[in-house]
């Protein structure tokens, strides 16, 4: 892990880029130290896209004492191309421009393989994160591509709290796999996200083994979030990781 | 409205009990006054078996500057005895120890009759409540029987914000009232309640027209409600009614 850049936020926040191998990625760090770490999830649309609303959850996240990090999703961003993974975007923008009913072979070819070239990278970055001593304490996962975090959930014991955003399809496997995690949960879901299932996300919050899991469904689509919502996520946070 | 008794709680809430006419009702009030008011519902079970739980409900509101106030439901605790209430109760028991489907014809006899008995009732203790000078500010409602609460959303437009608590029976010919509700909504579901079916309750949430309106659904059972789901739901109301 390198450290390229540096900058100081206006609410003191420290944000440094760094590389990690190929890959890119920010850790945003709250002045007291050292801090429980929350990694960001992210949907693949490239770091340099998604930047706005990654800084808004980390100084959201510092203000209640976390660090926070995140990384490059493979093929997105300045990352090298990834052509199998943009075939599958381009069937499932096919589809949906169609009307067509997006296939299982289509979520599958889309999701599958990103979570099992992201997860570990995902590790091996917990990995360099965790010996920087201004981090330390417990590990929780937030938001991005859903089966992500389940994967990370089911094979990383060093994440022991998870916020979850029930916005993106969802292979049938992964229900599966679900069923498999058994730490804490909070769900956020959209109640009328245009491009995602409704009664599937409630199938996969029923899913989980967790003791404790809670939905939070609020009105409005995709990106309607509202601001109290990650709130009550950061509180959440605030129960399992201090 | 005549009040009976009075106490001071522990952290220094005033707690008064009072009779509106026939019907007893207790009023807690914070420190800081004038106050904003949650009225306080609760299932047909009596104030005094209620009151552990009332109690830590109005301490918890007035931790965050709420007053808070609650009324005997008719046919419950000291009040006189409501032979057609007492008859739906029966059928009701009957039903679910048979095991039997509880049909609309029970739901509708178990319901109906007590939400067109209850509102008024409430809506003139809330004609009281809003006259003493430590109250002050916009009304919001919470808990308790459902349809009680859809009722009161619909034609009482002092009250502005409302937690629903979606664990009891739900006639048919509510799920229309539900449509007309447009204040902001805060509903709590449990995922595994014993004696409430879970898709109804998310049909429920879904009739809503409220343009701000979310679903917290946590795992357990009917008494099962989390801690922190109180925390969240006395948030809701300081973003509502302050």
């Amino acid at each position: 892990m390198r450290f390229t850049s540096e900058q100081r936020l206006d609410d003191g926040v420290l944000e440094r880029e760094f590389t990690l191998g190929e890959i890119p990625g920010i850790l945003w760090t709250p002045a007291s130290a050292p801090a429980p770490l929350i990694l960001l999830g992210h949907p693949p649309l490239g770091l340099r896209k998604m930047y706005p609303r990654l800084v808004a959850r980390a100084q959201q996240s510092a203000a209640e004492g976390f660090a926070t990090a995140t990384i490059e999703l493979p093929g997105s961003g300045d990352r090298p191309r990834w052509p199998a993974a943009e075939q599958a975007h381009a069937d499932l923008r096919r589809a949906m421009e169609a009307g067509e009913p997006v296939s299982d072979e289509i979520v599958d070819a889309l999701i599958l393989p990103l979570v099992d070239k992201a997860v570990p990278e995902w590790q091996t970055a917990l990995d360099s994160l965790l010996s920087l001593p201004e981090i330390g304490g417990p590990v929780g996962y937030s938001g991005g591509v859903i089966s992500i975090g389940i994967r990370l959930a089911v094979v990383e014991p060093r994440v022991s709290a998870a916020v979850l955003f029930a916005g993106s399809f969802v292979p049938r496997a992964m229900f599966e796999e679900a069923g498999q995690v058994t730490i804490p949960l909070h769900v956020l879901l959209q109640w009328d996200d245009e491009g995602n299932d409704r009664q599937a996300a409630l199938d996969l919050f029923d899913a989980f083994s967790s003791k404790e899991k809670s939905l939070h469904a609020h009105l409005g689509g995709h990106t309607g979030v509202p601001q109290f919502a990650g709130d009550a996520a950061t509180q959440f946070f605030t129960r399992h990781l201090k």
